[in-house]
C-alpha cells in the first residue's frame, strides 16, 4: 500500500519517464509527459532538442518561471491491477542551462546540443502507492 | 506533430489509463494515475472502492471541490521515441454519486458499489501530439 521514502526511490531509479505538473494561470494545471533521471536526492529533466516539437518555447518552462511548484508523477499501469504502482515527487523546480550529466542515460542525449537547458526539481515530498 | 481534435480524441477512445492533475493549495498541483471512459464529449472517472487506499477521503475530491479545473495527461511512451504521442484534456471536473454506466467497461467495477461516485470532466480543450 502506502510507500515509504526508500522503496519510493527504488522506484525511481527502475523508471525513466513520467508525469509532469504544473501550475497554470488560467487553466489551474498542467500535464506533459516527461523523460527524467535521479541524481541523488533531486530529480533531472531534459529541455530537448530532440524530439519535434510545435513550438520552441515550451510552457512547462513559462509555467515554471511564474510558480516554480510541480509535481512528478511515475506510475505502472497493468491490466492485473495487483500490480500497479506509482511514486508523486513533489517539489520547486528551476532550469538551469545545457545537459545535466545523468541525462546521458538517454542514448538520444548523447550528442552536443541535444539537450538545450535541464529542469531540477528539489522533493518536498515523495510519496507512492504500490497495490499489494 | 500537432494533433487536430478528431484525431486527439480517436486516441482517447483508445485508451483506458492516464494521469489526473489538480489544483493543490499548497503544493500548486497534484497529480495521480486513473483510469477512464469517454461518454460523449465528457471523461468519466470513477471513485472506486476496489483498488486498495490508504485512506477513504480522496485528496483529489478535496482538491475538485475547492478547484474544479484539472487536466487528464494520456500518453503513450516508447523506448522508440518515434512512436511516442499524448492526448491531454484541460476542463473542470464535478462528482456525482455512483457510477456512470460507461464504466463497466472495467470488468472490476461490474459490481455493485465497486464504484462509490464517478468524476465526470467537461473538456474547455483537448490537444495533442504524436511524434510522427
Amino acid at each position: 500500500m502506502r510507500l515509504g521514502a526508500s522503496d519510493a526511490w527504488s522506484l525511481l531509479l527502475t523508471a525513466d519517464h513520467g508525469v509532469l505538473a504544473t501550475v497554470h494561470a488560467e487553466r489551474g494545471v498542467d500535464a506533459v509527459p516527461v523523460v527524467f533521471a535521479v541524481d541523488g536526492d533531486r530529480i533531472v529533466l531534459p529541455v530537448d532538442t530532440v524530439k519535434p516539437k510545435a513550438t520552441t518555447r515550451l510552457q512547462r518552462l513559462d509555467n515554471l518561471a511564474k510558480d516554480p511548484r510541480c509535481a512528478l508523477l511515475v506510475d505502472h499501469y497493468d491490466d492485473d491491477w495487483s500490480a500497479l504502482w506509482w511514486v508523486r515527487v513533489s517539489g520547486s523546480a528551476s532550469v538551469v542551462d545545457g545537459r545535466h550529466p545523468a541525462l546521458t542515460r538517454f542514448p538520444a542525449y548523447e550528442e552536443t546540443g541535444a539537450v538545450a537547458a535541464t529542469i531540477v526539481l528539489e522533493p518536498t515530498a515523495v510519496t507512492g502507492w504500490r497495490a499489494i
